[in-house]
């Protein structure tokens, strides 16, 4: 491990932990949401309202940047982080969760994954050796371990086979990555809902070794009891003095419980893909600005927020926009909802330091359910 | 005439006026371009971007307006301005040209028109006096006449039943107007491309008095040579003490072709729509950022204008986000070319107050035709 990338646990609050990670393109606040910027750009937003909203890192993911604009190309331009105009560090995942959840006629082997581009039909190979170099290729922070994700349900049996191969994938991934100062690799614990399986997973991966670790195979359609009640048996058993990522999750509930059980970091589309669809995420619970109530309604959204999109425009206007299918009304709710993910990360981390993460999870949750009452 | 609204010529050059519109809500310099805010939003943009490149004015249209959110909603909210967060003037239409082009079973009375929602299908009537009315319940500072706006090709015959028309729905339109202080109200000059007509149409508009005058029936498939000969014959018989708006123009070409012809004013939705597919248009004439040529061009589009998305941004970046099919790739093409036609403006402006539009429009000119040279 290159102490170029440093983790650091500054409180603990049950099994919450407040934490930093340090390395070269910037700082890491944890708990951390990394909005994710899946082709180079999080969708509808202007990255420094991205990066005024609070996030340290975002997302790039593998699979769609690799099919366009491509990585040598990506390489030859001075890396994704120029290309895009981001300075903080960015995690790219591995390619496995979109190489089967959205590419045509997948050959699946102990080498890798053949697949065609849902773009244009073009045939690719991701090898873990590939899914590293391309990663690298990217100048990617956190580089992540390729995998096999399966979708839910799978037998118990499916599991186990695509646990282990993804272990031995975990082994040639690590080996791939090498050394590369002040850039990380995170292996991924796999192993479906079966407390066994996490826990050879975690196991196996710990013996390799990593700079961090995550939790994937979770929040594909298993549904948050499932979810939680794996976390319970898994996080314990993953290294305690590196960072725990949870892959692709979640609703701000999925975080508040998923932080209570020792993850740092997450990640997901949620809060730009239903601020495209008129959601908006605020203290006060779920709001459907497409709903006809709010025509009328000229109060913002949230007078107390710092994001000019939630405070300085109306429910209305945003109401019409999104029914008159305007871009302007997916603009402003995917800041809205990034805005509010980061002020949500921000209050699970000043309620860790102040040792009080259970009545905050409370009075959140309390907030949610009372809904607008409290904004009257 | 109020005196709240003023208009001033401060310098000519040819046919080419600079002035200045003064109004309650602001002043308006000229020759002014004016971006299209269809429903109420600038396509893809913030309007503090538009303020920024240096729009004094914005358009809004009322045919949009009237189905969604609709007028008297809109009164009852507070009106058009405070609804979109705009504090300059907006500039209306009078809902005549998108009933004829957008909506569904028209029929045509002396009365007004009746037609069908394209959006439900619902059924409306706009007359002159429902025109005036909706833009007086929006609070537009100018508002136009209604008018009956043909489709090019059409028999000279068609264009003076047409003509006559829009003249004596000039007079309701005037008189419903009525006086409303600061807000000012636009007569339409039509007539097809037929002199007599034009000059018919002109003399009647100015025997009712307005306090400004468009040419409109113009740009609607003429092609820009008929277009410019009709101008030809059409502004020196409309008032030179007024401002004169020529209706849906243009291209960058047709603005500066059109301002030498004694043209204060424009609007069109080419920037923004143009924006949308790709193509900015720059002091060194159009580009078409979905052209592989700029796939690996790291040079943003112009580094010497001060709009950001034109001066910070890769054209390869840009042409990976318009391939995608990413917002902010339309984003952003939309802010280019609303920052390079306030630009261009300025630069006519600057011109005229010199003293050397002939030049300016020249060198404009060779510019555009030298291409990418120009940058290199």
């Amino acid at each position: 491990m290159t102490e170029l990338f440093n983790f650091e646990i500054k409180a603990r609050d049950g099994g919450a932990r407040l934490g930093r990670i340090t390395m070269p393109r910037g700082e890491i606040r944890t708990p951390a949401f990394m909005p994710v910027g899946t082709v180079g750009t999080v969708k509808g937003m202007y990255l420094d309202q991205v990066k005024g909203a609070g996030a340290d890192i975002i997302l790039g993911n593998t699979y769609h940047l690799m099919l366009r604009p491509g990585a040598e190309r990506l390489e030859k331009l001075g890396g994704l982080h120029k290309f895009i105009g981001w300075q903080g560090p960015i995690l790219t995942d591995s390619g496995g969760f979109q190489v089967m959840s959205l590419s045509k006629i997948r050959k699946l082997t102990e080498r890798g994954v053949t697949f065609q581009s849902h773009i244009d039909g073009r045939k690719y190979e991701v090898t873990p050796e590939r899914s590293m170099e391309i990663q690298r290729l990217l100048g990617s922070d956190i580089q992540m371990q390729f995998d096999e994700c399966l979708a839910f349900p799978h037998s118990e049996k499916e599991a186990e086979r695509a646990m282990q191969l993804s272990l031995r994938w975990a082994s040639r991934s690590r080996h791939a990555h090498g050394n590369q100062p002040g850039r990380a690799c995170f292996g991924i614990v796999q192993g479906g809902v079966t407390r066994r399986l996490r826990e050879e997973s975690a196991a196996g991966l710990k013996d390799i070794g990593f700079h961090g670790y995550a939790v994937g195979g979770l929040a594909v359609g298993e549904g948050q009891e499932l979810m939680l009640s794996t976390l319970d048996f898994t996080t314990p058993v993953m290294p305690d003095d590196k960072p725990r990522y949870l892959m692709g999750v979640g609703t701000p509930d999925d975080i508040i419980e998923s932080v209570a059980r020792g993850i740092d970091m997450f990640d997901c589309v949620m809060p730009t893909r239903s601020g495209r669809h008129g959601q908006a995420f605020t203290r006060f619970g779920k709001m459907n600005l497409r709903n006809a109530k709010h025509a009328e309604d000229m109060r913002p959204i949230d007078p107390t927020s710092d994001c000019p999109a939630t405070s300085q425009y109306s429910r209305a206007y945003i109401h019409h926009l999104i029914r008159s299918g305007e871009m302007l009304g997916m603009m402003l709710l995917s800041w809205v909802n990034i805005a509010y993910y980061q002020h949500l990360m921000q209050g699970i981390r000043q309620a860790i330091a102040d040792g009080r993460y259970a009545d905050f999870m409370a009075e959140t949750k309390q907030n949610w359910a009372r809904g607008e009452a409290l904004d009257s």
